[in-house]
């Protein structure tokens, strides 16, 4: 049939070019006879799309030398655990703050594993439907570091700009908005982002970390959890997930392509206000739980005025073409999460479709 | 190009089916109007090859109800971690059989984690060119488990059989032979591989594991290392590597097309007899550095006179569109990986050539 519009939270919707090419050539790549997928990690027809793989991240983010960039497994999830095993020093403390389910199990693995501060939880003033101001951040000065999530695919929230930690490392869970908008990598001290939103497939997580941190990481953990290992290596300690790093590789050539972030950035700006300005327009019949300062331009939440029309509202949305559109089990409701790769035009059919669902249903 | 015959011991070659289906369905997963890749992992189409992909492994291995399938990231290193993470309890001590790197490896590993003792090493004495003998391994009873690297890819010994170790859980690495021959599952407390030899492509890791062993299992760890909390989720934990998965389903349904492991057992030693006969019949121009009763029927190893014609002799097979034979960087030599995507027409070709090779060289 013909290609839907994807507005799944994650996998989500990739670039067309990114899976034609893949199609393309996956049976024989690049005249070798055989599959990405057959490549020893160590040849240089595997080799090269590694590098490059690397490089583009490097070129679109504009991570300096200051950092490395490494290619792990596990997702986020392993790197609320790698996280602490490699940077939390035993007699230190480490702050993270509370804005969501993610983040909230972030703190409770580093909790495990050495002392976690909650320096502040937005859970029960206000169900995480807000980013916290920058005055209740009161860091620890002796922190090892403070941990943040940019952004909240089940509640809709993400942080407008990162708060200012003076000296204290500043770590970012950014899964779910890498690669949407402009960053100022050289101030933090890690980054990390399963790539299943923005960049790629899944089975890839993106570390992105300041190098003095990585020569002064725990060693009395096992090799293959030490970002060292992965540094020294060029992320080549061990097999490295070939297939979807291939896949990131051709998805970061899209943007690439068509001028890196800055347009970007732009279309994310546009498909959040053309979204909200379409929820906002009808407050009766639409309801957007988050605060507005504190919006999240990935992944947007609402609700309608019954349980059963919100149903309504699913199957009629699938039924045209726009799938992908229910809330997180957790929350419910309806959530159009919106990627890189699903663009303007695809928000603007979601949002005609909104719109004659509530001349029909309001 | 026409497609080589692949020797690469990994990321290895796949069943061209396998390929073949993946290409025809990269764009429009059944139908649904988008990529397996671009598909939730807890959405049905993603949930059934999830499932399928486990069945299979059930119905081809002979899995017991006893045992958890998981589904996991990271390869055979990181299970040289989780292993003692999760079933090496503080005050006991772990077994470990060093037969080559990654067996050392894995000892190293759980050594910083433990106690772990070295039963026997085969490195100084033979270079890790045999497998211990019966008499060798002298278990400690009160450990907490034995663990074997049942197939050593870059020495190419194999365990002939496996070990009684009465009432010590036995833990094998089968990461290189899984899938090739009958294995009796009840027997082991827990069987790990890296997919990239016989069952896939890389990115995702089997463990088939004692459900008691994991019921047991220390809780003080990470929850994303557990065992448990693959086990409880049927490895949906968090987001599973899809697209691998999805391949390894297309990989195993070859053989269960096929008529499951008898047969594959039977190809796997008609194509080691055809090649380590080829050997034996000039033993004045290959040499087989293994000892006989502990040779691979994966990765056989041999050397050639000198090393100058161990690089014709790989330079000529390139171009006889046999490739990956170069033994491992720590070895050198030759070694051909003959997983279970290769097939004996395959192997007839290496040997056809070989013995062209050597009427002009020998």
């Amino acid at each position: 049939m013909a290609r839907v519009v994807n507005f799944n939270a994650g996998p989500a919707a990739l670039p067309l070019a990114a899976l034609e090419r893949a199609q393309r050539e996956l049976i024989d790549f690049e005249g070798t006879g055989m599959s990405i997928l057959e490549h020893p990690h160590r040849e240089p027809p595997y080799g090269k799309v590694h590098r490059e793989a690397i490089a583009l991240l490097r070129r679109l983010l504009g991570i300096p030398e200051t950092h490395h960039v490494l290619l792990m497994q596990g997702g986020a999830r392993a790197q609320f655990a790698l996280v602490p095993m490699n940077l939390l020093h035993p007699g230190k403390s480490a702050d993270y703050v509370v804005t969501g389910t993610w983040a909230k199990q972030a703190a409770e693995e580093a909790a495990l594993l050495g002392k976690a501060r909650v320096v502040v939880s937005t859970e029960k003033d206000k169900k995480f439907a807000r980013i916290p101001a920058p005055s209740e951040l009161e860091v620890d000065p002796g922190a090892a570091y403070v941990h943040i999530t940019s952004n909240n695919t089940l509640f809709g929230t993400q942080w407008p700009s990162y708060p200012d930690t003076g000296g204290v490392p500043l770590i970012a869970d950014m899964t779910s908005d890498l690669l949407s908008r402009a960053i100022d990598v050289s101030k933090f001290g890690l980054i990390y982002a399963g790539a299943q939103k923005n960049l790629g497939p899944a089975g890839v997580t993106v570390v992105i970390v300041r190098k003095d941190l990585v020569a002064g990481a725990r060693a009395d953990i096992p090799q293959i959890f030490r970002y060292k290992s992965f540094a020294d290596s060029e992320s080549l300690f061990n097999t490295p997930p070939t297939f979807s790093i291939y896949l990131m590789r051709n998805t970061l050539q899209v943007p690439e392509e068509q001028g890196g972030i800055p347009p970007i950035e732009k279309e994310t700006r546009a498909k959040a206000a053309l979204l909200y300005g379409a929820i906002d327009a009808r407050p009766e019949f639409w309801k957007a739980p988050v605060e507005k300062g504190s919006r999240s331009q990935m992944n947007v939440v609402w609700r309608l005025p019954t349980e059963e029309l919100e149903k309504k509202f699913l199957t009629e949305a699938t039924a045209a073409n726009l799938v992908g559109l229910k809330g997180h089990r957790s929350v419910g409701g309806v959530r159009a999460s919106i990627y890189t790769a699903v663009r303007l035009p695809d928000v603007e059919k979601l949002v005609a479709f909104m719109e004659g669902f509530a001349e029909r249903n309001g």
